[in-house]
């Protein structure tokens, strides 16, 4: 049950010379145990894993390992654009104590089905961990054909997808598209915040969530009305987030957790370079949308 | 004049693990001084600057600075997702000899504009070197509004940029765009092989090619034709390339280089994983389309 229920993903508080801020990161994972999500998802994109060294990932595994001390599970995210990068993150990931593994097909040169297919067999190769596809085309710029994802299935340690949720009720369409192409038991999850919740009505089991990294409370409450079918729920409580989908549909829901941790006090860290913190008047929007969360 | 005319890219040979060969290199390299390339685009998109540490950079500039004795400009691509990482390895490539930099807004986490005018700005400041704006959406996910462009163009060193060509005749509009632009004097030239010829023909003053760092005999032909405005030679020698750009739009001109390199025995040298060598029939159809330009 690795890759079920809502698994919160933390962003990777680091200087702006890449060194992850172990006691800022160690506060945020923290607060994610106590609130018991049902996984943390380390080095995710939200956790910047594509812009921190290979020392540094490991740092971060190392520090979140003993924050949680077995007592949530820890997913963490180990792509990189090389093949043999990849396996030795996933190498690290499994030394360093990770339960679990997220993968993206990376890319510079737009890679081809193959190409995909032979990565993630040589990642799910090098480790004994169960491992998650992250199809995630809007940073990755692949996309997963359902014939790849059933390829990919087939291979015994690969268990999980992490997919993109459309908004209700497309999303429906898609989650029977999924279930139709994978095998039984197949955990099929979603991302994308501001349509999660509905993903999970629609039948994922699984919601991959950036909010929940920062505040995993409200998000708890979301996902818990979701898994129990409760649609009415889900919509009272969705419309506290709305401010906050906004933002991050507007503004990117990397640049908005940002600002929200610093505003929070929860890190003094920037993401790193090219990409920019939020501008004062945006990193207010952000703290009042944040607000409207005390209600839920 | 750097930006002007007939730019090289060779690929960079390397073994599984990432470490250039710096004999097969050193191979390639020398072939284009030889032949009279304008310039070397050492470490492009074509020369998998992407999947390279930083020593293994360093190494390959060394080798091509020995190669070209300085009697042939060399550019070298800079490109990193962190601007810290951009701006130590253009620094790099000023220590090791480059004569100019070519650096494109590589992403993960999708970029604003802002903070690709930043990127730029910080990376133009690391060196004295002239740059070039390395436009190509097609790998980098980030696309050039004019309004950048022109921005970027008042940053004192940069001076160029490298534009993917449209076919022609959609390629004088364009070109007519960017002429309006951009400053006098502000190099603009093109990629994507087949159509590059046509777009010197409109106005443009460089070729970024593929082809030429393998074979720039016939790529010098194509260009001089261009320069010269003679459409009618141009319209020839095209032709004899067409079943190689037919390649490369099928296949992409990166794994058809790959191939063909080893097919003409300069090396024995697969891309990087997750790229994949081509199957033994493309290889065979990549070695017909080259021996259709003996006749160039």
């Amino acid at each position: 049950m690795l890759f079920h229920g809502l698994s919160a993903f933390p962003i990777t508080p680091a200087d702006e010379r890449g060194r992850v801020n172990i006691g800022e990161l160690a506060g945020l994972v923290e607060r994610l145990g106590t609130a018991g999500v049902d996984s943390v998802g380390l080095l995710g994109s939200t956790g910047s894993y594509m812009y921190l060294s290979r020392a540094e990932r490991r740092r971060a595994i190392e520090a979140a390992v003993d924050c949680l001390r077995g007592e949530t599970p820890l997913i963490v995210g180990v792509g990189a654009l090389r093949t043999d990068d990849a396996r030795t993150f996933a190498h690290d990931a499994q030394a360093a104590g990770a339960d679990g593994l997220l993968l993206a097909p990376v890319s510079y040169t737009p890679l081809t089905d193959e190409e995909v297919f032979q990565h993630f067999a040589a990642v799910a190769a090098a480790t004994d961990l169960p491992l998650c596809i992250y199809n995630n085309p809007g940073t990755t710029h692949f996309s997963f054909s359902n014939a790849l994802l059933r390829r990919l299935a087939d291979i015994a340690r690969i268990v999980a997808v992490k997919y993109p949720a459309l908004p209700s009720p497309d999303v429906k369409t898609l989650h029977g598209e999924l279930q139709s192409t994978l095998p039984e038991g197949f955990a099929i999850g979603y991302s994308g915040d501001w349509n999660a919740a509905g993903a999970v009505l629609a039948g994922g089991v699984t919601w991959y969530s950036v909010v929940a990294g920062l505040l995993p409370e409200p998000a708890l409450k979301l996902m818990r009305a979701a898994q129990a079918g409760d649609a009415a729920e889900v919509q009272r409580i969705n419309g506290h987030f709305e401010p906050l989908w906004a933002l991050f549909r507007e503004l990117s829901s990397y640049r908005v957790v940002y600002a929200a941790a610093n505003g929070m006090g929860l890190c003094r860290a920037d993401p790193p370079r090219p990409m920019l913190p939020l501008p004062a008047g945006d990193q207010q929007r952000v703290m009042q949308a944040i607000a409207a969360l005390d209600q839920v």
